[in-house]
């Protein structure tokens, strides 16, 4: 008799959990808090998968677009890929004697990032530019996803990689198990994104759409490779992102997530189109869990979108009451 | 009694169809005669599928690429983009008085070829840049499919959508069932092609790659769209064509598949990385059912490719003694 105590406890712990999992099972958002922003997209995903419905949408044309930054992993307090450029020329440095006199890398160097931060954009390109060219494709794409997974977020203590949201994981698992296609569409580099893509969010390399820089066709060693050129090809930003997803994908999505007025065309694009369409942004609230920052910020900028969301349509999505968790359990 | 003939008959019939059908069903490429080419791709399938074997590639990187003239569509006389810009040229010419003093229209408009030919890759250029730009996105894509659909192929009968290679749509089919995701890499358009590949060879748009012009994000009567620009953006051929892979898939493919020298690169490109790869050419030696051309053809010149086929192991598909139908039965 004694063992009933225990065996019904552990019958009842089973029943419990079994009934949290039944109701983690039929929410497929469980990270997203109920209210208006969860039930609009699920009520979306309803409207253009409904067979015969008056928004039915067919699979091949359920194509949902994410910017990168601030939108599936952290941007904040800089650019992900901005700090890899500045750690790879303190690492190539031994290798680039003109450095130490040339600027913006001498200031880089001897860790004077007011002087940095004054080369303004043409000086961040050539950073940028000395950091992800010279090399082959596949070298870099070594260089980058080591790097992405190697290296810890200052706050979050946890690799970069890592540094995603749940809330959108779930949505991006979400879509795809309604038949949705999902793509990143992002003003970062195609290339420095595309070796952990997959691992991270679930999204294959040719479902990237990035800024690039020219790549050259050459034989090296006997072997042929792609050979990544100092100059820019592309910048997928801004009015941009409407022409990268022309270029790579050659359909309109019908649903854009952005978090920045750096994602206003692609929306609007997305928008644009007939029948039923989904436009969203996050909006960074939460200086607790994760960080506060919109209209002033040096780094995705929400201001335009935020006073034009509600005659648009747009749905701001406000982190601290809409996420219910914001990072992947480790 | 007198019916026992006639249902025997129909029995014995029943069983010779069922029979065929069986045989079919157990030949994934019923268009392919036997021979060492049909086997050097069912190899090399068997091969990169089987799990735990030594040549096994995991269903992500199964990446094959395919040139479209001459490859997957017919491209003789003359590549179908170039019919369908002198079309255009005539139809447009109403709206472009300019063009009939200003070369290289005129003499087209004439229907002086000689001229047109004279002037060369120039010529040719602004005639494709003047018919492929001006409109917006959505226009141009109806206008092309509407074009392939509506166009018949002066020696077959049949509209240029179905001007299309039987054996290769069975490789496509049995590739796909084998885990490959098939892409278009051509150096024809990417918006000429990409309305009609879904129908023509279950490729979507977003699996096509090809040359582009620029293209620009623009509000037209209120609607966000984009509009063609009459300027060049990225030429998808020869050396090429391993840059449009990079940009638009993000890895290397294990098969690639051409039928001229401009794509060698491409096809050197795939078989330069690791482990088990395929590379192969259409060549065309079918005069009665299809074309025979090669060497000193003005249109898909097939010529270093079949001298150094042998020594870096290219499958040289002959298409009168590999191939058991040329097109699709209607």
């Amino acid at each position: 008799m004694k063992r009933t105590f225990p065996n019904s406890y552990v019958l009842g712990f089973a029943l419990v959990f079994l009934a949290a999992a039944t109701a983690q099972a039929s929410d497929p958002l469980p990270s997203w808090n109920d209210g208006k922003t969860k039930q609009a997209i699920i009520g979306f995903v309803e409207d253009v998968t409904q067979e015969g419905g008056p928004h039915y949408v067919p699979p091949e044309a359920r194509i949902a677009t994410f910017d990168n930054d601030g939108t599936l992993w952290v941007e904040y307090p800089m650019y992900t890929q901005v700090l890899f450029a500045f750690e790879r020329v303190k690492e190539l440095a031994p290798q680039h004697p003109e450095w130490k006199t040339k600027q913006p890398f001498k200031a880089l160097l001897a860790g004077d990032m007011k002087t940095v931060g004054a080369s303004g954009m043409k000086g961040l390109m050539e950073i940028v530019l000395a950091t992800h060219s010279g090399m082959t494709a596949t070298e870099f794409a070594q260089e980058a996803g080591d790097w992405l997974r190697d290296t810890q977020h200052p706050k979050f203590k946890r690799p970069y990689v890592e540094a995603i949201y749940q809330p959108q994981l779930e949505l991006l698992d979400y879509l795809r198990a309604n038949g949705f296609k999902t793509f990143i569409v992002s003003g970062g580099g195609i290339a420095f994104m595309r070796p952990v893509t997959q691992e991270a969010y679930g999204i294959p390399p040719e479902q990237v759409v990035g800024s690039s820089v020219v790549s050259e066709f050459k034989i090296k060693n006997g072997k042929p490779v792609l050979v990544r050129m100092p100059k820019i090809d592309f910048i997928n930003d801004k009015a941009g992102k409407p022409v990268g997803i022309y270029e790579h994908i050659g359909r309109r999505p019908i649903l854009a997530f952005g978090n920045s007025d750096s994602d206003m065309q692609m929306i609007e694009y997305t928008l644009g189109g007939e029948g039923r369409r989904l436009g969203l942004f996050v909006h960074h609230t939460d200086a607790e869990r994760e960080f506060a920052y919109d209209r002033k910020s040096h780094v995705g900028t929400l201001d335009k979108a935020l006073d034009q969301a509600a005659a648009n349509g747009w749905i701001i999505v406000d982190m601290k009451k809409d996420w219910k968790a914001v990072f992947p359990a480790r």
